[in-house]
């Protein structure tokens, strides 16, 4: 890997930059009135389901992560949540998630991220998490994950999973089960009834608490791949594994009708987990 | 009120003290092995209903705000979690619970909160709710309710709730809808339906944003006073209202079976919340 993305020494630099670029964009729109659109066409008043709000920070946190993205980098391509993909052929792709929870950030709750991915021919090489309000930058690549906190003096801290090795001990996290598909449904509520805690609503944070050794398993469905590519490095490098529910590694740039995500601090409770959600 | 229980000029004295007593108990244990008590006695590994976790700091920072309360308001009673009641028939009762959210506290997650109320006779007068690591402290008395930032250099904020008016336009929190009882589901469900946005899992913090205009309704089920006595003043201060599923004010010190709250922003989206939840 070329050097400027390596992890062996903490936070790259460019990483630094773009979460510079990721406060300067969310912080003056956090817990200020906002106008919330709806992306969802057919989305109406009052059905808590059709609404999948966007706001002005998502927009503008993309659009300057891109402008970084094109000085820096020409050569290579990006595929956003806002503004889609540009140049996706190339060795290297940026896949960006300015805000991943947006309903978070539109409710007040500083949990909301800004995911960003290095791809090279499609695999997730390079991957941060930033959260501007607690001034946290998860990242990950290769054999180091870190959490660099720039608000406060704490020092940095080098990211391992949790060695939790049954069902019984672990925590896990998922955003929502009620958007869970009919056949997605029954195996989560099994797998979840096999835990001894869950917790919902974390959206991103959920899968930076696997990978920070506070909880052992992530499982979600109907995701994109920006949604879900920043975090695979971050996990895999503090000795996690991610794949989908049938086991396969999560890859490649394509638009997905609902990928499926299981995300595990250790292969022994991915195999458990697998168990029930591969059925 | 005595001047010094007074939100008038900000955040009282007394409470930046206790603020400071919560963060000095709560964050040397944040995110570090901690060993994690089942409060349930017939709890079972791998039964998360059956899991009420409670940890070392918990039970050190109730212990240190009743030792404070008790060598500053020699008079006065004390209601907490961990420890129970004092002199409950003072004229001035403190109630306490040292962490609010205990099952984010041990998953990571920054939104747990250290909740204190200061009532009397039985009513709730003066509250606070603190986040250390976020360094934030929530304070409503009388009608006058602030958000404090100890950590950032962001000005002292006045709260006011929200003045959406249907429930299509509000944002609902709840905890985790899967704790409700069987005959509050449904009505829970129908509320959750008619509203634009909801979000799971932020305990004490969704109260919080209520009272600060990020959010308009938080209803559960099955609290104690400790839940909510130190939510009830920030949020009324604020302009919004609290009160059970069948309109009553949350009052008293007593022991409930199954205490079901809903605090909404305003009048208007409580009496709408509250012709669903009251049938």
């Amino acid at each position: 890997m070329h050097n400027e993305f390596s992890t062996q020494n903490g936070v790259p630099e460019i990483i630094r930059e773009m979460a510079d670029v990721a406060a300067a964009e969310t912080l003056p729109h956090f817990r200020q009135p906002l106008h919330i659109e709806n992306k969802l066409e057919n989305g109406s008043e009052g059905a808590s389901n059709d609404f999948d709000p966007v706001t002005i920070a998502d927009k503008n946190t993309e659009a300057a992560l891109r402008k970084l993205i094109n000085q820096r980098f020409p050569d290579h391509g990006i595929l956003g949540e806002e503004y889609g993909a540009e140049n996706l052929q190339a060795e290297f792709v940026w896949v960006l998630d300015p805000i991943d929870g947006t309903r978070l950030f539109v409710s007040g709750l500083p949990l909301w991220g800004t995911l960003i991915a290095l791809c090279h021919k499609g695999t997730p090489i390079l991957g941060a998490m930033i959260q501007p309000v607690l001034g946290e930058i998860f990242v990950g690549a290769g054999s180091h994950a870190w959490l660099e906190n720039t608000k406060s003096k704490a020092p940095l801290t080098r990211l391992a999973t949790r060695q939790h090795e049954t069902l019984g001990q672990a925590t896990l996290f998922t955003t929502d089960p009620a958007i869970l598909a009919n056949g997605e449904r029954a195996r989560y509520d099994q797998l979840e009834q096999s835990c001894q805690l869950y917790r919902y609503g974390a959206d991103c944070y959920g899968y930076a608490m696997v990978a920070s050794g506070f909880a052992d398993l992530d499982v979600e469905a109907g995701l994109q791949i920006y949604d879900i590519a920043a975090l695979i490095p971050i996990i895999e490098a503090a000795g996690g594994k991610v794949t989908t529910w049938q086991g396969n590694p999560v890859r490649g740039l394509e638009k997905h009708e609902r990928l499926q995500v299981l995300a595990a601090a250790n292969e022994t409770l991915h195999a458990q987990a697998l168990a029930i959600l591969d059925k």
